[in-house]
């Protein structure tokens, strides 16, 4: 972290003399394998003719020629990486051999082009309002961004509801979680974390659609058996005065039934690298996605790792209401009224699943195949965080986590089933602070 | 449930009669095979010489002749039972013919002897002090009980921790769980279903024990490496006034560490059935057991299905405080002051595992060799519950699950893990009221 | 199955009468919503001016008027459809109107497209040399075909390795089990399933690269911690004459260890549905895709359920030898020599996973996201396979199953595990013969 | 290893001196805390009045002084243990102070007691016939042995079927496995390993049961549902002449199935620790016990480690046939005639779950509440074991269960379910020999 701070440092000092092409400071490289890009920060710092800094993690040490560098850069695994390169117009352009720590005997040599990190752009934050016209179906990082905001800058847009039928009723996208966006963000470099603060979560009309069977993942033989006949659309009233939702048409038991709201946002996400395919609004995985957490509401912060340049923001699938889990497979699906402010934060949060704050907890999310594959994803996940964090050692996170953990189903519905590990900030508090 | 209560006004009239030893009523029939028994219950109505009832949940018609009865019952998918019996001494004894519906061709006949089921005792609640001089290590049907105790009694006792030390600091007994009782509640038949409310639970001492390492449960490959030295023990200090726990040693980043205590009873059991092997009290079912669940605290009621007649409860393995899934393997493990209150309702509650209430949930457990079946056990479990109590179809059932779910993750430390489906009592007070 | 025989009867004439564009007949129904396709086999029989039919699986009844057809076609549940079309230049193009059955009250219009199901050609089987220029690394539906064969044909081709390495050693595309293909089997049509016989399958380079640590679904914590430095490159030499693999740099203990080659294919697949966000070729699923079985070798045959017209066959990602799970997460990939003979058989192999045969047994895939899954989901699979096949009733496939099941653990090392159930053609001899 | 057999020279040597009772030597440590037995090895080798050994796996050091021995052994995690004894009538009595490693700073002092390692006896092996005249429905350590035998002997005897009933079709004893034995085996010490061939096992009687239900395993929603009517017995014959089974009243579809037999032991098991709750016998764990694996038939070997004085060994539970997994809960449950030789291996073959082996391959066995925690179980078995008997590094053993590891699913219808990983030895002969 101290690292990227003296970059910064750098980096300014390079802005103010303006004319000198700085060669010192945080930088975007993107090495393209047959078409497909990967992305690295690099930082280098100058002092004189000698070069240092990190490339992706790996230390690096070179020379400065003129407009030349040359750079060795090595993990401690026996991979290592060599550049050169030439500054022109603004950008590094040359080549790079990598050697990959799992095979350091078969280096690969490709192009080398890097762009100046951007800056954290230093006008006041702005308010946007948008109103979405096209909804997408993937969480892709090929889909040209539908704005650009700074960090710090708020947007104010609204979501269809899972079916792509919004406010009026109107269907305007196949169904699917079709999401609002994608909202680019300056500054946000692959290996950042985007912060994204959901600061009004509203709903925008009277009526959710759900379902009344009860997915795979809730039933055993028995309940599966009494089960056979479910899987029928139920229509709700949102109530949006007095914040409760009711069947339209209850059945005899559910005649007097109703339920608070409690709006969320089903799928949250960031484009995810281009070297994957790009998933469908159903999925969720590192990038976020359609994590279907009941409590990613009107005052929760996400915490997610930008892969690409901009981070490329999606939102959608908003839920009236959802108990624990998702059980029917699609909670109280509505269209919503949305207002985020997003941040970021140099350096990684993790790189693993999601990680999430509230003004009562803080939240490392598990994503897996099985519950008990996310039940250990998210135990790591917060492990991580509360070492980075807080410096504890892995026996000290057993012991905070034996007597603070607080486990929450998220999602059984879809592909990945969700684990939720939540450590109230009460505990949190009587910890050493956190570190910058 | 009509049945038992009809059941009981028969019973009730019989013993006004006093001295014709009523056949009418509701027996404990006992089936021994190989040494082995096996329990059923019986409802006896008589009008005339014609005999109808019910016998293990199939329905029976038979007659009576003097002090003899023969009865026929039947079940649905082509099981059968035929018995003949006389009443001698208040006791019903001849033989049964069993033909089990999934093997109806190849019947059995055997002894049969059945007891007037136990009435509920109509003194006053009594409050019985009992001071444990013995503890136990396997929840078993034959271990005879310390105490008897009637419906409605109130019990107050001591629990040691679970390596076997009492409040004294004094060793008591081998390591393991090591319980209190068990304790017999007259009147408790099997199939009637045993009610424990949580009274009182304080700490008793200054101090626990508790590990600094990660089950098994919780470790993706990551972090079991960084966990690889974790397993050692750890001391707590327990300020009973203040009602927190701290570190007794604390390492450099837990010096301020602090959690506030909520005093738990991770087992409460009654005796399975004897045709089990008698379970070490480290495990969980049906029967309760270990189920380290940090919700089972002071004004928690459970719901236990009885097994063997007089039930047989055992209370043991207080922790101090606990995260949820007993993450390091054991809570903060303690002595405990316990005062409980038990209760009988004829019939099952559900006869899965156990459920249980607070002043704010109803909370159906369920427990399994994974958390994926832990999980859809607890959901079939509440899926009974509401289908039992508020009359639900099972479209109705998914609809409040869908809305109203709240999971925990409970217990991830032993061989079962458990998972508890709560449903908020608000929810609950807009279904029709729960049927009696 | 019948039905579609006769209708293909009616085809068949129809074709003869050449001038008279016929109703009668298979159709490919195309359905649009918001750009993306859906597709439906309708089949219609007329009689005079009555229409009798199916449409995708409901009955349909209707008239025919001229050129024009209405029709109105329900399910079983309260689903219907009602279209009116007119036979327009061979092709049939109007509105439908659906309510589908989970929730009937909301019908939603929109245009209608069909198309003759493209009869099975005539011309006796060829044999195409196919030599790939361009590789594809996800399966979708929207790459065109690079080579358009007919049921019977047989088709030679190569594959590249999973890192995109042809049989001379150069690299032709950036990694991740990059596919040959796409090929259209003519008269494909969705609903149908596609026969993959692998004729030949060959090695054609004398190297292939593995890897020396184990995946996570392998690893328990004590093996995560031995496998902590593990996840190298290892690189065997293949020895085609001899057909034996060995470590090109086998380190102490395997100095003499040697394997002999079994050659498989990683990855068969058809292209999935196109309302489905299209896979990497890493995954799997009910088109196939990367299953990583390793008796899908020379002499195996696929059925695949086709889900687009014409099928869009893939394969690739060699694997020289696999051990059961490809537990380092990669086996010897290699490059391959491949020998398919393809054919279609009009309606569906069951729409679960992927099934296979070999000269001894007949083979039913599961794929989840657990193992427990897998297993839960090829069990399902075979059940519904022997039930259509066979007629066995349940109670009969139970019984089958108890004494003849054999389970292989074909996959852990992708995001979806892999568990195949096998029935010996020995066990099989002795039921009844297969319905046609 | 090695040190056992110095230790076997020394006892050796001693035993020729006669008169002297000999403090060097193999010793059976017990350790009774609250009157549960705990066993230890000890190995003591004097030189002088130096003593030096081993104590339970850790190094011990002291000294000799007459017939007293004072000693001090540690492991490298801060364990330590403290002992002062005198050997009175051959055995060693005296008190030990233990501090384990994980509390080191809490030593507890308790008697000590050591009785000389019984030496495999030199007597030529015998034959024993063995006709049982109770069954035991738990794996107990404290049920007293039926009889004696050596290490080389051979044992023939019956076993009753799953329900209790013998080759005459007599019900012998209740059902739920129960088993013959236990067979005390001489010399068989605490951490050995107790090695069972099944020389012999044959059909003793022409009829079996079974089932036509499927276990919970292997039902998802769609298939709980078709088989929600399943669990009913069916009753097989098993032709002893041809080796085939067939239903007694065949169902229309399986009028002409028939299975060829392949007689199987569902149960092999060692006594497990005292300190744990005897298991009944349809439980399976480390003590081997009700693993249902298809592959224990005549040829096999099994390898279980011993956990109390003569092993105290279980047969039981004879299967005509089964399919991989017991699917429908029970196989064709038969009594059998059964021919074992048993021999003993000092030192331990992994603690782990039982290894096997057979004419082709070894086989590692994983036993867990899941099928995936089965997979990690039998992986970090058998790596275990290449670890342990080839000296493979983990590297070596990932390239080794790379290329040649075979799954199979042994068990899904007991509460553990079974993996085992088999490895063909025509692979292993390719790899160093195995240590001694």
């Amino acid at each position: 972290m101290r690292r990227l701070i003296v970059a910064l440092l750098c980096l300014g000092s390079g802005v103010l003399l303006a004319e000198a092409p700085p060669i010192a400071g945080r930088w975007v490289v993107t090495l393209e394998s047959f078409g497909v890009p990967s992305y690295y920060v690099m930082t280098l710092v100058q002092q004189g003719d000698k070069l240092t800094g990190d490339f992706g993690g790996d230390k690096l040490e070179g020379t400065v020629s003129g407009s030349e560098i040359r750079f060795r850069a090595k993990d401690e695994q026996g991979g290592w990486e060599e550049a050169t390169a030439r500054l022109e117009g603004g950008a590094l352009k040359g080549s790079i051999t990598i050697a990959f720590s799992n095979d350091p005997t078969h280096p690969e040599t490709q192009p080398f082009t890097a762009q100046p990190a951007p800056l954290r752009p230093t006008r006041p934050p702005r308010r946007h309002d948008f109103v979405p016209t096209t909804f997408h179906r993937q969480f892709s990082p090929a889909i040209p961004a539908v704005l650009t905001i700074a960090p710090g800058d708020t947007v104010h847009t609204t979501t269809v509801d899972a079916g792509g039928t919004d406010e009026k009723g109107t269907h305007r996208v196949r169904g699917g979680n079709p999401q609002t966006g994608p909202f680019s963000v300056e500054g946000a470099a692959p290996g950042d974390t985007l912060v994204v603060k959901i600061t009004k979560l509203r709903l925008n009309r009277d009526w959710a659609i759900s379902d009344d069977g009860i997915v795979d993942r809730g039933l055993d033989s028995d309940l599966a058996v009494k089960m056979k006949e479910g899987g029928n659309q139920v229509r709700w009233r949102l109530d949006v005065q007095k914040g409760v939702a009711t069947p339209e048409k209850p059945s005899e038991h559910l005649a007097r039934y109703s339920v608070p709201v409690r709006p969320m946002l089903g799928c949250v996400a960031v484009a995810p690298p281009p070297a994957q395919a790009p998933p469908g609004t159903g999925d969720s995985g590192r990038y976020g996605g359609n994590m279907d957490f009941n409590e990613i509401v009107e005052g929760a912060t996400l915490y997610l790792r930008v892969n690409v340049p901009g981070a490329l923001l999606y939102v959608g699938d908003g839920h009236a209401v959802q108990g624990d889990g998702e059980l029917t497979g699609d909670a109280l699906e509505t269209s919503m009224d949305v207002e985020l402010t997003v941040d970021v934060v140099p350096g990684p949060g993790g790189g693993g699943p999601p990680r999430m704050e509230n003004a009562t907890h803080i939240m490392a999310m598990g994503l897996d195949g099985s519950i008990d594959g996310a039940f250990k994803s998210a135990t790591s996940n917060m492990a991580a965080w509360l070492s980075d964090r807080y410096k504890l050692t892995p026996a000290e996170v057993a012991q905070v986590l034996g007597t603070a953990a607080e486990y929450r189903i998220s999602e059984v519905a879809d592909r990945n089933a969700g684990v939720v590990l939540k450590i109230s900030k009460e505990r949190l508090a009587t910890l050493a602070p956190p570190s910058k």
